[in-house]
């Protein structure tokens, strides 16, 4: 890291800040400039002592040189992490993965009938939500695990894996029993002891990014997990939040190329809730699979307005069809299996 | 709600919608423009079937009228709430009730001095975290329950009440043991389930505002833990992410006004987390009383160089006791105990 | 517009509103709810009196019904606008058009070099600044008429129109005389002078969005130009300010596809400022075209480590042979002109 | 500035950066590290070759260490800076300028009653607009020059100095002649041409913060007029763009006392626009004045509900001069001249 002084630090207080260095067993490398001294700091571990640079009050700033994670970067593995979920295979420029189906799971009816119709499309894997994060106390929160059950048996009857999200630490357990991939929500990024839970499971982790996280922030998230030593992680950007209102949220596919130059693990994009509207949705996984996303998590419902939750965002088996047409044909222009 | 459909919607379009209406046992009020036809739907729950209405081609848009929170409203209730701990009462215009101690519980010694520091300075209330939420893996995450050990003695010895962060469902009746009021902190603040687990518990909560949540989402959270049972509430404002990044984050006094007018919930300001900057937060406090803020949470260490984390944005004993000076002056000289 | 009273509001002062509307020449329909009342107003220019009405203390809310912008959009033209630039056409699902140069005009010699690199490698239009916006008034701002100078020469050698910007009022028609597309940047995109200027003249326009304005001001700002006369305008999304700072701004193709609904306008996309990173620009183009762009604008110098401005975010001729290659791949495997 | 080199960089890459830094004519002190090497580079002005090395294939990043402004900063003027306007002096710990009026002036009528109610108030500065910036083109854009006379007319009978707003550089001169302040909007915080235009004038200048621009880049466009010549400038914080729906701008009050931190110039504070809501106007004007904000300026109309533009935001003259108590009442609470 690089420590800068205030100016007009004198000599004292520069020696102080040495020692405190050599005390923590790292060599300082002290350039002095006209108005200001910088402190070079060499050691792997020397950002972890930032705060008590910080603290300090003839510091004027303390600047990270290293990254702050470690497993999940193409520094410590250069080549694409493939996670495999049954016959799938998600990362390392295989076939593009989408995962389609409704946003929750309302009966069983209507999940067969849905995830036969993502299947006949070319959906790889089924999803559904059993366990519903929502904003208000009074919606929907989901069929739990009678939800669970719907999708094992759909997965059985279409051979698609399943993926479905555990909300807190209590519910990893039992969706792991049913679901091949446990998918930890945007608003959930930060908490850090579902992290560590699905870090202890075996089932691959599919985690989306937080509304409002850097990508510095997600991918410190991914580190948790892989730090409790599991390292089949999915990643998937779906909109942060901006002023701008024209959308739900503002989708960043930019962040796709640079967590793909960063990290080694794979990246899908959801473009539903990130627009949260419909029409946007074709054009949005063209884009996210051209600028390289691995896959994609599209929601689809027989009869979106019948839906009970998020039905403006959902788009119909047609629509899904024509979609997959073009997305394929885009991962084949750009050299990639569609 | 209002129901705008698209231009140039057909009669029989239109009469679709108004069946709709009539079947979910709602009355529509039609008005027929040049271009466009607007619906109105009065009636309790209306919105609650707004995603019915959104999903439907001809629907341009659905707005509601009405607020989607009930408990927490000013409408419910008008008076304001007055959340009593121990001898301090919060919210109502009473005393302003501060909350002061270190970020993290280091040791028993470094607790009990800076408890005693904050008392002596006017703290109501001792703060202290002992499961801590970090960004990454290898930071420091706290005592656990050895930490919530030695805020309960110093409780004891200073006859302070105190309030620490419950990070998952599981650690929620560890620390309503030990604490007076259970934190839910910002990156927690759409963890339902957490939510509805403070709200089944007696002890008093203090909810902290997600760093990208409007205070309409604020409240939705709070609604949370009242519908659970638990009127208790006390909301603090502690910065929301923004583009500004001469601060950690920007804190949102507005907010505090704002939730004054919608909710009866006590409000506190957090200038510690907010600003990230020791040298701003005596003048955010003073801000923030002025602003109609309840209170104030602050971060107090007697070394802050030496701090395990967040040491830049602590203040030392000295500066507390000027900062609890200046904000007594500022609440007398607006009609408010000091 | 749909006006909402607040909860409690009495029969005298409903029909006060009522009144009003009627002397401003409109139809109200009014809507009795429990709680509160609704009001619509019908007429084509209802609101424009919107503010009368928020200003009304009984008033809770006033929203519009429809869109504050008329020339600009696809209901008052379906449809696409072709803008003409010399034998190059932008918009209407034609050819892509690829606008290619050095951020700044540094020299004759450098501007002539990167005009031939970037024709032979299929860019249509040639970009390069004369008047710079530089956040430092220390920073270099632009070698003016000289630059402009430099650039109807580079465009008479290889036959490619030449797009700059003016910074002011007093600039266009001096740029106007030179350039065959008159730029107006991101940070005018709100100064309403310049844009009733370049609205007055007879040479296109290409207007940027405003790094933290919405779709929905964006089309204002355009308004304010074809409301001068001038039809002849090209939409260009450069990215928008938000939290991430992984990135220099962040890329929204979402409002490429938005804009498509909303406008008959063109639209193009700038990868090389919202991204201020050389590794993006390649995905980020294939990924604009595949979201519906009608072209680009690429940074390209020849020696980019020399580039007196923004040098980190050019990309080298090579490169740009490359990019030009696979947007066309995209292009044609979504049956556009490659 | 502080160069990093990316892992891996050969000692060949690391000589042919050290070499250009000398041919550049600074002092490089490299840091050799496990991973990555680690250049610091001292030299008044070396940042303003960043873009050098950052456009160089072997640098990861390159951090500045001094401040890019001058003249503004505290570093180069350690005493506040008062602006005086006929006998009202702003900056300096000074008496709480305030200043007052309509968002536009709409009639001579109009704006002599209000101009006497705000200066019974306390209000010491007249402020109104004659050209106003609207984001619609069909909206009321002012009434020009005739404006400006009733300003010039109600200065010379209420003996208050007048601000009001120069739209572009073709107006500096006029405004100049008829106002005591020259206003630069939001808007055209980075209209680089009218600020070394009203840079070369001699009348003080209020500049607004743009409302998606940092404290840095605020700083910088003060920086361009200060190196035009003109040192009389006043800065106004009035809210930033969020994802906050709940009001219009979210006010940036920690921004006030970073300022102070950074900058000699005075800060007055907005909260009209910021909120865009009456209620909110009160506690706002106070908490800026808790933050140590020079002055105000508040919209106050005679008859909010029939103003021509923004009557949402304004205030009666009742209300201002409850506010007007408040905030002196505070100001003395904090040892200042209420």
């Amino acid at each position: 890291m690089v420590i800068t002084l205030k100016p007009g630090t004198t000599e004292k207080g520069i020696q102080h800040v040495l020692d405190k260095i050599k005390e923590l067993g790292f060599t300082p490398h002290v350039s002095k400039g006209a108005e200001r001294t910088i402190i070079g700091v060499i050691g792997e571990n020397a950002i972890r002592s930032r705060e008590i640079f910080q603290a300090m009050f003839i510091v004027e700033s303390v600047m990270p040189i290293s990254r702050p994670y470690k497993l999940v970067s193409r520094e410590f593995k250069s080549e694409d992490t493939v996670v495999k979920v049954g016959n799938v295979e998600i990362g390392g420029n295989k076939e593009i993965a989408v995962m389609a189906g409704p946003c929750a799971v309302e009966s069983r009816t209507q999940l067969l009938k849905v995830a036969q119709e993502v299947k006949e499309a070319g959906a790889r894997i089924l999803r559904g939500g059993a366990f519903k994060p929502r904003t208000s106390p009074y919606s929907f929160q989901g069929l739990g695990e009678e939800g669970l059950k719907y999708l094992a048996e759909a997965s059985e009857v279409t051979h698609l894996p399943v993926v479905t999200e555990a909300r807190n630490v209590r519910q990893v357990e039992l969706v792991a029993r049913y679901a091949h991939i446990v998918q930890v929500g945007a608003r959930n990024m930060q908490n850090f002891d579902l992290l560590k839970e699905v870090g202890r499971g075996k089932k691959p982790v599919l985690l989306k990014r937080g509304m409002s996280s850097t990508v510095k922030e997600f991918l410190m998230s991914a580190e948790y997990i892989l730090s409790s030593g599991n390292y089949d992680v999915i990643l998937c950007e779906r909109g942060i939040r901006t002023f701008e209102d024209g959308t739900r949220f503002t989708l960043d596919l930019s962040a796709v190329s640079l967590i793909k130059q960063l990290s080694h693990l794979p990246v899908i994009v959801d473009p539903s809730h990130a627009t949260g509207n419909r029409d946007l949705i074709g054009p949005m996984s063209r884009a996210a699979i051209a600028a390289g996303s691995d896959g994609l998590m599209i929601e689809v419902h027989s009869r979106p307005e019948e839906a009970l939750s998020d039905g403006f965002q959902s788009i119909r088996p047609d629509d899904f069809r024509k979609l997959m047409k073009e997305v394929r044909s885009v991962a084949r222009a750009l050299g990639r299996k569609g």
